[in-house]
């Protein structure tokens, strides 16, 4: 199925889910048209990919909130836990460390590891930093499902090849780099200063163009 | 020309700039073949991608890292500072404020609002954080060029509304919603838990097929 379905739609879903855990009454309903409205979409793209997954709510009476937010919960696989693994424990990774977002929706940090050893051996609440050397290890006996990566773009790449190689399915890369995995690992990007490089180059251009 | 640069073209260039900095050795030269490695793309793109620019390098000699680096910070609006205002000063806000990344390429906090009285008033560092309702005057008044949205999903639409009001230009938004802007606003987004919603999504999926 995950063939199948977009990012596009995968990030909307995720967006549905929010609107209805912020909504007020989670014993109530709510129409497609009110989920579009507040996600910026049409109410017609709501039933489509709400579709996708089954059949939802009664014809006129909307969805309910509370159903519906476990439907998602479930397609979206946040009503379990998932072990995260992360390697870089700088400024980034202890950020992220600290963040209770991750933990609140069952993204559960179980290993961190580091090449300097300086910072190896020293304790994150109930973590101990680990040499990255261990990392094949790490991976194949802690059940790691995710791994972060928040080290420097030159160190990211030899870091992937070993984590694909030792069976990790998923990557949540934070290096600026543009990675390479094979088809069946997900990969997704987070970086905050390129994106802001990515403002500042369009307003370069305006301020260029006038 | 900004409507003729490719968003996956700006990001190489934010990544080729990445790779000359981290060169051991700046007086020296590099070659396209180097650069395509090293940001996992191919000499070709790389050539291309500088040349929308104008010209670069010499046959058969590469590029100077030292010339090439100050041609991508210009490019990319990296060779003055740019000022930025920032709404929602909780935890995400408070990591992205101490990011020392930002301050580094250029793009300098200078306003902080939110909406919570228990907040306003309180100092970082030399920063003294504002009543969400100056906003207009903020950005009116302060020069801001980006606008760093880190507010919950169900406020962040009306703050973009009256943001576009008052003439932003740039906005980088961490709230996790779709939002609506007039096309010569530049607008991008980074969520770091809708990332790993994507992750385990593909990752149920993946299980499920089985």
């Amino acid at each position: 199925m995950s063939r199948k379905v977009s990012e596009s739609t995968v990030r909307r879903l995720s967006l549905y889910l929010r609107i209805l855990e912020e909504m007020a009454s989670p014993g109530g309903t709510v129409s497609s048209e009110d989920l579009a409205e507040r996600t910026g979409t049409t109410a017609a793209q709501v039933r489509k990919d709400l579709s996708l997954f089954g059949s939802f709510g009664k014809r006129g009476l909307g969805y309910s909130v509370e159903e519906l937010s476990g439907r998602l919960r479930a397609i979206l696989g946040l009503d379990r836990t998932w072990n995260v693994a992360m390697v870089g424990a700088g400024r980034i990774g202890s950020a992220l460390f600290e963040y209770s977002g991750f933990w609140k929706r069952g993204f559960h940090i179980v290993a961190v590891l580091d090449a300097d050893p300086a910072k190896v051996g020293r304790r994150w609440g109930p973590i101990t930093i680990q040499d990255a050397s261990r990392l094949e290890e790490v991976i194949g006996g802690a059940g790691v499902d995710i791994l972060i990566l928040a080290v420097p773009a030159r160190e990211v790449h030899a870091i992937v090849d070993r984590a694909v190689a030792a069976g990790v399915r998923a990557i949540l890369n934070f290096a600026p780099a543009q990675l390479k995995v094979p088809e069946d690992v997900a990969l997704k990007h987070v970086n905050m200063v390129m994106e802001l490089e990515a403002l500042s180059f369009t307003l370069s251009q305006d301020r260029k163009e006038r």
